[in-house]
């Protein structure tokens, strides 16, 4: 009977499906066939041993030993593997590269295309174990935060400047203290942010030199257990020294909006109706979204984002959001940006129940910093 | 005139030709169009104004200005930037999403993907900077593994383990040191291996527990510049305590199969050949390459791999290797693996240049660790 096989090549490291699928990382492509639920892999010699001792699928094959005599080409394996269980269509994620598709349409196979985001959309939805280890990847994110925030507190503030230990507190030296702390305890951060001042307005800027007294300072760090490979993701936002009125109005209102997105959460929720709804309260507010001085001012970023194996993976709670399922792991993270004031986000990463969520954060959301 | 657009689709964090392209980094998908060398991004709000300062390409176009009226879908606003420059054809990597390809195809736009490798082939040849950017990731690698191996120096053998401080010296515990040293000078390590005995003949796998004295110890370690985002990659293997005389014939032999491979690479020499004769060397030494009880063992990864922005990248030095060209910067790294006697590779990072090649590694090759 002919069948259909679900084919994924990627480099395991790179492709979380991959990696979810089989719990076998690789730096290289390799192939991955799902045929009536029975999961094999192709690999070629330099892997073939560890990924037999280490994948979690029914079957590892050397994709040699799928050569016939003379043969070469590097899907040569695969075709022959699909002929062998009479397999003429292969389901593929909507990410397949599409030279590999073609040549795989080239001899005869149909190639079909995942529509959806996620190859594996269970993945959205996480086992008690997957939560564990967010939580625990969540619990170093805090305890390195904290440590950072530890030094503003006994810093000082001279001429101007922010001075710690006779050096002056610079936005690098807190994203290195971060995330050196959390590599020593086995979490990987790439790319945190720590914006002072106008910078944070710039959602993606990961900020530079000197943290500024009396401003915003945006914390936004996302690390990646090195064990589990399970993300977790905080923002918090703070001031060393005393906000202007309107930055505390700001940061009490997007605290307001973010309580408000927490309440909304939970099972049945539509992602998109929980963004519109903070988005409306801030215009409502008066702090309007849209280009002003030629850059775009106000809340112009999603409310949060599934997270797991990625950073971002859906269900997303923005303009395009979807409905929320139980045992979804999302982030809520509304901002509010003006350069005249300052930037505000503040985002907790959660757990969607069947009633509501829960908060897998417990750090504490205070603007000042003595 | 019709012309052909060049399109990427990709986030340039995981994407190196995008990054290559464009010098911007972003987390999420954004696109690149490249019109008769005029090249220009299209991205969202939240990354319009950063990609405006950062990256190097002559326009920056925020999504939603290319969205008429009632539109939507994240692939419009390409679609109509293409009507726009009366482009009808496409040409794309070999990696380029199979569903963004197809809904491409289904607005009239001819994909015609680009079967080799790198999107971008002049990658393969590097720059002076790029070659000083590798340099300098190397000259880190250097110092992070000088460190470890002094720690092997000064720990000492007692009842059959190496203790340091009081600690059994495990593989986990060099693989720290030398990515946490790393990590505090701005380089990020990944997957080093620090692999012991036995462990060692699978050459991917990171190795754990005690490390074992008068066995081999591989230690390959490529990290990754934070700043220029360039690699470099290097393998020593050494003993602490007394090797057998097996295992020092076999690092000897390694390492005059090295020192073939590195005479050999030049301007115009072909990989497939450097490969093969140091594979038929050791063959002729007497160590077979082949399945034996069940695994493999000898010879069997290639002898290099390019390197730059991507950690393996064209040309290959293998059995489907190419032909070298000047500025190419590759690995040449034989190994040779037998459960019985130990596991041996040695890997130094080189630059192709006419008549023979320059090497980046100075990092000495003693099997012996007092």
């Amino acid at each position: 009977m002919a069948s259909t096989a679900r084919v994924l090549i990627a480099a395991s490291e790179l492709d979380s499906d991959l990696f979810y699928a089989t719990r076998f990382l690789a730096p290289d492509p390799f192939t991955y066939v799902e045929i009536r639920g029975r999961k094999t892999l192709l690999l070629n010699e330099l892997e073939v041993d560890r990924a037999r001792r280490e994948a979690a699928v029914d079957e590892v094959l050397c994709t040699t030993d799928l050569l016939r005599k003379g043969q070469k080409g590097s899907l040569v394996p695969l075709v022959n593997f699909l002929r062998r269980h009479q397999a003429r269509v292969v389901e593929v994620p909507s990410t397949f590269p599409i030279a590999h598709a073609r040549h795989l349409e080239r001899r005869g196979v149909r190639v079909r295309c995942k529509p959806s985001a996620l190859f594996f959309e269970e993945r959205m939805t996480k086992t008690a174990d997957e939560i564990e280890a967010i939580r625990e990847t969540q619990r170093a994110t805090e305890a390195a935060v904290a440590d950072a925030l530890d030094l503003l507190h006994r810093a000082r503030i001279v001429d101007g400047r922010i001075e710690h230990e006779g050096q002056t507190v610079t936005c690098e030296m807190l994203r290195t203290r971060m995330d050196l702390f959390l590599h020593e305890r086995g979490y990987l951060a790439a790319n945190t942010i720590v914006a002072s001042g106008a910078d944070g307005c710039d959602p993606h800027c990961r900020g530079t030199g000197p943290v500024r007294p009396h401003q915003s300072l945006v914390i936004d760090i996302f690390p990646r257990s090195l064990r589990t490979r399970y993300y977790s993701d905080m923002t918090r936002t703070v001031v060393k020294g005393h906000p202007s009125p309107e930055l505390k109005r700001l940061y009490q209102t997007v605290l307001d909006g973010q309580r408000m997105g927490l309440g909304a959460v939970r099972a049945g929720a539509d992602g998109a109706k929980i963004h519109r709804a903070i988005l409306d309260y801030f215009t409502h507010k008066g702090y309007k979204t849209g280009l002003k001085d030629g850059r775009m001012q106000g809340f112009f970023h999603g409310t949060g984002h599934g997270l797991g194996l990625d950073i971002h993976e859906p269900p997303r709670l923005s303009r395009l959001g979807q409905q929320l399922a139980e045992n979804n792991v999302v982030t809520v993270e509304p901002g509010l940006y003006y350069p005249a004031i300052g930037a505000v986000r503040i985002e907790d990463t959660v757990v969607v129940r069947g009633g509501d969520s829960e908060n897998l954060t417990s750090f504490h959301k205070i603007l000042e910093i003595e």
